[in-house]
């Protein structure tokens, strides 16, 4: 680190935060990536340590070990409670701060519930790490009890419940569904199958929205095959202890509710900036992800309102490529500005969007031709997360993990590791507020 | 599961328990293992789990899948609080209780404090998987502050103590010691490297006293070169948030204390069985490893005083060899009173002891021959290891792990998972008190 240099702060290490140190790695300025915690998360594979598939290591990844090669680059744990845009300050719990030239915010979202009553309370979410390491702990101890405690189920059996029928939802559904065939075919887990239910639940006339048509109706029937109960145009109420209330007036009996309805920016770091926002909170941007009247401070990924760029006015969706390049863009555009050079406005590059349902089954839509479904989208889908997950061993995990799954193999270690977290839900929840940071 | 069948029940997953079920697979027999964890530990590598070498999950399989595909057996995940040995009854947590005709104690230790004064507050033991879980938090908390604020640490750099030279002793210090230079080379972590002390202690006037003196001149000498200091012949009288108390009035400032000191029976759920003990609580058997006056309780494994057997009135120490054997024998003889054999008196067949130093290091000693040392010493005991883990994935996970270290390229994900763990001490105790039981 060389002290006359500028300070680059780039808070989050999620997908935005490592692109812009990337793109600033070996550049003349001192940079600082902050996280409260030591890894990055490749949110993508959440719903799979969610559902015992993966470990928690597996879509983990030091952000020291990234980064450990680089001289320019620094990391700092913490939590980042405010930013001070006049004295140019991140602070950290503790009372210490951070002095930057530059910043870039990346924060990125946290679950979003709608404002449906008791969904904060009564469902699990599935943003972070801490959220799917719960989800599995409450999915493996629902199973156990179960197997020893059949009566304190109506029928004898489990109900599960997903809101939302986007990717998450989709993907949570069918993997769930494979964890609970695993547990009994290979575990000897005493559960009557056919009364155990997975009720996908969204507010739409189809799933996975954000796809064509086509794309859709073989989610729609690769999840009917595999014995999944999709319920379309339904809204939730509410969520209870005991289930869901949809607004039709029914009420769904379930075991565990799965929250997959969406994320916000609201209530997390990003609110101690200044300036207007979207719905859901996000950060209006300059064409180059500046903060308006804040050429120093930019804003990317999920917590902003990140344009399409062009000649559109559109804003993109909160998905993992735009926070990709729009993090590279933040680290170039503070790059040209070091060099004296003038900033660029960003532009979205859409490569399309891919969904997995299960095993062998999954859907990518590019932005020409066909929808690519079946065996084959599987392996487009898992070929391109094994090139954006970081870390060769992790890579390897993963690898072993899917070609175990290819031949219907049975894999991952279903551990419930939970018994010692269920009793810190104070701090699960302060966790949650930030979930940005992380 | 066949309802007129002798109902056997087997307390504890660990080494003893599953060797004891497995004895009793097949056989006319329903068998119901049950376990506060629905994991097995294999403790052997529970020191790598504590220095960020390998994950829970490589070291953790659940019982279930262990026992899946045999008709006879049941898994039963839960707490036990109780045996009633008039009713013939083992209680659950929550008014569950299973009866039994015959019964399998095998419900281990928990970590031994010796009396010394603060230790069960102020140091970490290394016994449990949640024990290995919290001091891997640890110690990387310990490291990110030290980059952060290395001005709250004497000298600028931390001292980690490590209690006990037995085996889990040497171990720590010695993986540790990587995990340190891990951090440092490939991390980019900022540590003086140089002022950084790693102390062992131990009473006696050698490591590893179970070996012969070659074999612990070897441990001395090889973690001496790798900067370790050993301090020998020196008693702890107090453990406190600063450190470490020694019986001679030197204090030692220490940022981390780790308790390899010994482990105890007392306090843990074997003392609700009637009978005599041992040293350590440990609970007095017969020759066929039954408890007196109740033939139809076998204790074995670490709760159990386990005869040397022959003509010898020793008794073993508390080592994974004689919790395999003696937990298999105790299926054994279940087996043959089912069939109306008689019992047969236990042996314990010593085949060697074995301990790490580390990367390329390790020390074997066989009832006969010479002691095996470094890089043969080590793949023996890489071997022997692979060959006792239990599951396919966890020996490949563990072999890859190992054939990067053996190449001195860096592994194990340095995760600090623990931000949600650390609140939870009143679960965390609980959890030590009846660590017998998993």
């Amino acid at each position: 680190m060389t002290p006359e240099r500028d300070r680059v702060v780039v808070v989050g290490g999620g997908f935005a935060g490592l692109k812009a140190v990337k793109a600033l790695a070996g550049a003349e300025a001192n940079v600082t990536i902050v996280d409260q915690h030591n890894f990055h998360t490749f949110q993508p594979l959440l719903y799979e340590v969610a559902t015992a598939g993966m470990e928690p290591a597996d879509v983990a990844y030091p952000i020291r070990t990234i980064f450990g090669r680089q001289k320019n680059v620094m990391f700092r744990h913490g939590l980042v409670v405010g930013i001070d845009t006049e004295k140019r300050e991140v602070k950290l719990d503790g009372d210490s701060a951070l002095p930057y030239d530059y910043l870039v915010v990346a924060t990125g979202a946290a679950a979003g519930f709608l404002g449906v009553t008791g969904a904060a309370q009564n469902s699990r979410p599935l943003y972070t790490l801490a959220d799917a390491r719960r989800l599995r702990n409450d999915l493996l101890l629902c199973l156990e009890q179960v197997d020893s405690h059949p009566e304190r189920f109506d029928g004898g059996a489990p109900v599960f419940v997903v809101v939302g029928g986007g990717p998450t939802g989709v993907e949570t559904a069918g993997a769930l569904m494979e964890l609970i065939d695993v547990t009994v075919k290979r575990d000897g887990l005493k559960l009557d199958r056919e009364r155990t239910r997975i009720i996908l639940l969204d507010a739409a006339d189809r799933l996975l929205t954000a796809f064509r048509p086509t794309g859709s109706k073989y989610a729609e029937q690769t999840l009917e095959n595999r014995h999944v109960d999709i319920r379309l145009e339904e809204r939730v109420a509410a969520i209870t202890p005991n289930g869901v209330k949809l607004q039709s007036g029914e009420e769904i009996k379930a075991a565990l509710v799965v929250w997959a309805g969406g994320v916000t920016v609201s209530g997390t770091l990003a609110d101690s900036l200044p300036g207007p926002r979207t719905r859901g909170g996000r950060i209006q941007v300059e064409p180059d992800l500046s903060l308006p009247g804040h050429p120093e401070i930019f804003v990317v990924g999920d917590a902003a309102a990140v344009p399409v760029g062009g000649k559109s006015d559109e804003i993109t969706p909160q998905l993992a490529p735009v926070a990709i390049q729009s993090g590279h863009h933040a680290g170039r555009q503070i790059v040209r500005r070091i060099a004296g050079e003038p900033p660029q406005p960003f532009r979205y590059v859409d490569k399309g969007i891919m969904a997995t349902i299960g095993r062998r089954a999954a859907v990518a839509q590019l932005p020409v031709g066909p929808i690519i479904r079946g065996t084959l989208g599987w392996l487009a889908w898992l070929g391109l997360h094994l090139v954006y997950l970081i870390g060769f061993r992790n890579r390897i995990q993963v690898l072993i993990n899917w070609a175990w799954r290819y031949l219907d193999w049975t894999s991952g270690p279903r551990l419930i590791m939970g018994d010692v977290e269920r009793e810190s839900d104070v701090e699960m929840d302060s966790e949650q507020q930030s979930a940005g940071v992380g």
